[in-house]
C-alpha cells in the first residue's frame, strides 16, 4: 500500500455507509458502487470527471489500490471493519466507488425515439440489468414507476454494468399519467403482457414508441392497461409453454431488440 | 402449525444442509431450492411425484405450512436455527424442498431442434436464466460446459424459475468435443461473439442449431471459437455502443428468441 493514500476518516465513513438507503442518497445527491469491476466500468463511462465523489479501497488490496493511483485526491484507503461497514454484497472485493447521480429530469425525445418504463420492476438485478440493454440499443430514457426498485441501489448498479449515465432515467409518482403526457408527443405506449399479441405481428411501429416492462409476478398494472395502446407478448415454442413466464429482463431485451431496429 | 406435521430430524437436516456443496449433490442425486416461489414452480413442473423429496417449512411460516398440507409425508417443520442451516440466500423465507436431479444425459435431437451451450458461463443467476429462457422456446437441451456453474446451486435453481425439469441439460467436461458430435449430426454451431456478424443477417439457418453463450467478462474460449460455423453478434444502436456489453442472459435471450423462429 503506498504511504500517500490517506486514510478514509471517519466523518466520511459514516457519511458514505448512510448511502445504503435511498433516503440518504435522495438527499445527498450520490450513490455507492462496489467491486472493482463495477468501479472501473462507472469511472469509464463518467460523462464529467467531477460525478466521481471518492475512491475506497481496502488497504490490503494492493492490486486494486495500483489500478486507482492516477486518482490522487480521490482515493482513500480503508481498513477492514470500514469496508465491512460499506458492503452491500459479498462481492465488494474492499472496492467501493462515490458518485454523483445523474442528474436525471425528462428528456426530449428524438425524431426517432425507444422509450423503456418499468411499472412496479421490483428486483433491483433486473432493473440494473434493463438499464444496461435500454443503453445498448439506444433508447432516449428508461422511466421507474412506482414500486419499481431504485436504480442506483448497490445490486441495481452491479447490473447496470456502468451504463447508469449512458441513459437518461427518472422516476415518476403516477406512471400512467407520465404515459399519457409521451402519447400526447406522438409515443405509442406498448406493455409487455402475456394477454398480448406477438411482438413481431402486431402492425406498423410509429417512430416513437415507449416499450412497458411490468412486475415480476403480477405484470402491469391496471391504470397502465387501461392507457396502453398496444399489448406485446413473446410466443413460446409448442402448443404451450414448458414454463409459465420470462425473466422481466430477459422480456424487455427480446421486445427491445424488436423494437429498436423495425 | 399443524401439530401433525413431524419434525424434521437432525439427520434430515445435516444430509440436506450438505446439499449446498456440488459435491454432495452429485453424490446423492438431490439438490436444494427455497423460497416459496421457487418451491412451488418446481412442484408445479414435477414431471414424477417421486421426484419430490421433503418439503421443510419453519414451524412460525403458519401460510406456507398450509400450502403444502396436501404433502404428508413429505412435509417436515423446522426450526429458525435448522432454517438458518439450510438457506443460502436471504430470500428462503423458510421453505425449502429437496428434490430429485433431472437424470441427465444425453438427447435425441428432432428433426428441427434448437439446443443451447454454455461455454464458462460462471454465474449462476445467468445459468438459471438462461435454462428459463431455453424452456421457453423450446430448446431441445442446454449443455454445461468447463467452467459453467452448477445448474444446481440455489441461485441457479431459483433463476430457473421452475424450468430444471423443462429442459434436458447436461455437463460436459469438453464443450468443443461435444460440438463437433453435434456439427456431426447436423448441427450448425453459432456462438455469440462481439467479433460475429449480426445476428438477423448471416444467412439462412439449417434446422438443427447450437447457440454458444461465453464467459460473462471473456466471452467464448478458443477450443469452441475454433470449431464455430458462425459467429454472431447483436447490433447496437447508433455508431458506437453506450455501454460495453449485454449481460450474458440478456444476450442468450435475444439470440434465441432470433433463432427460434426462423
Amino acid at each position: 500500500m503506498s504511504p500517500v493514500v490517506p486514510p478514509l476518516s471517519k466523518a466520511m465513513l459514516t457519511r458514505f455507509a448512510k448511502l445504503a438507503q435511498k433516503k440518504y442518497r435522495d438527499q445527498e445527491g450520490l450513490f455507492l458502487a462496489e467491486g472493482l469491476r463495477t468501479v472501473r466500468e462507472l469511472i469509464d463511462s463518467l460523462p464529467d470527471p467531477e460525478m466521481l465523489v471518492a475512491l475506497i479501497v481496502d488497504e490490503g488490496a494492493r492490486e486494486s489500490m495500483q489500478w486507482f493511483s492516477g486518482f490522487r485526491g480521490k482515493l482513500f484507503r480503508a481498513d477492514r471493519e470500514a469496508c465491512t461497514r460499506l458492503a452491500q454484497t459479498t462481492n465488494s472485493q474492499g472496492v467501493f466507488g462515490v458518485f454523483r447521480k445523474q442528474p436525471g429530469g425528462r428528456f426530449v425525445p428524438g425524431k426517432r425515439s425507444l422509450v423503456v418504463a418499468l411499472d412496479d420492476v421490483q428486483d433491483p438485478g433486473n432493473v440494473g440489468t434493463i438499464i444496461r440493454t435500454a443503453a445498448w440499443f439506444g433508447a432516449d430514457a428508461v422511466i421507474c414507476g412506482e414500486g419499481t426498485a431504485d436504480l442506483y441501489n448497490t445490486k441495481a448498479v452491479r447490473s447496470s454494468a456502468g451504463s447508469i449515465y449512458a441513459v437518461r432515467h427518472y422516476a415518476v409518482k403516477e406512471l400512467a399519467a407520465e404515459l399519457e403526457r409521451l402519447q400526447g408527443e406522438g409515443f405509442v405506449v406498448a406493455a409487455a403482457s402475456l394477454d398480448g399479441q406477438d411482438y413481431r405481428r402486431s402492425g406498423e411501429w410509429p417512430d416513437r414508441r415507449v416499450l412497458v416492462i411490468g412486475n415480476e409476478a403480477n405484470g402491469i398494472g391496471q391504470p397502465v392497461l387501461d392507457i396502453a395502446d398496444r399489448l406485446v407478448l413473446i410466443p413460446h415454442a409448442g402448443e404451450r409453454p414448458n414454463v409459465e413466464s420470462l425473466n422481466a429482463s430477459v422480456s424487455a431485451a427480446i421486445l427491445m431488440a424488436g423494437l429498436a431496429f423495425v
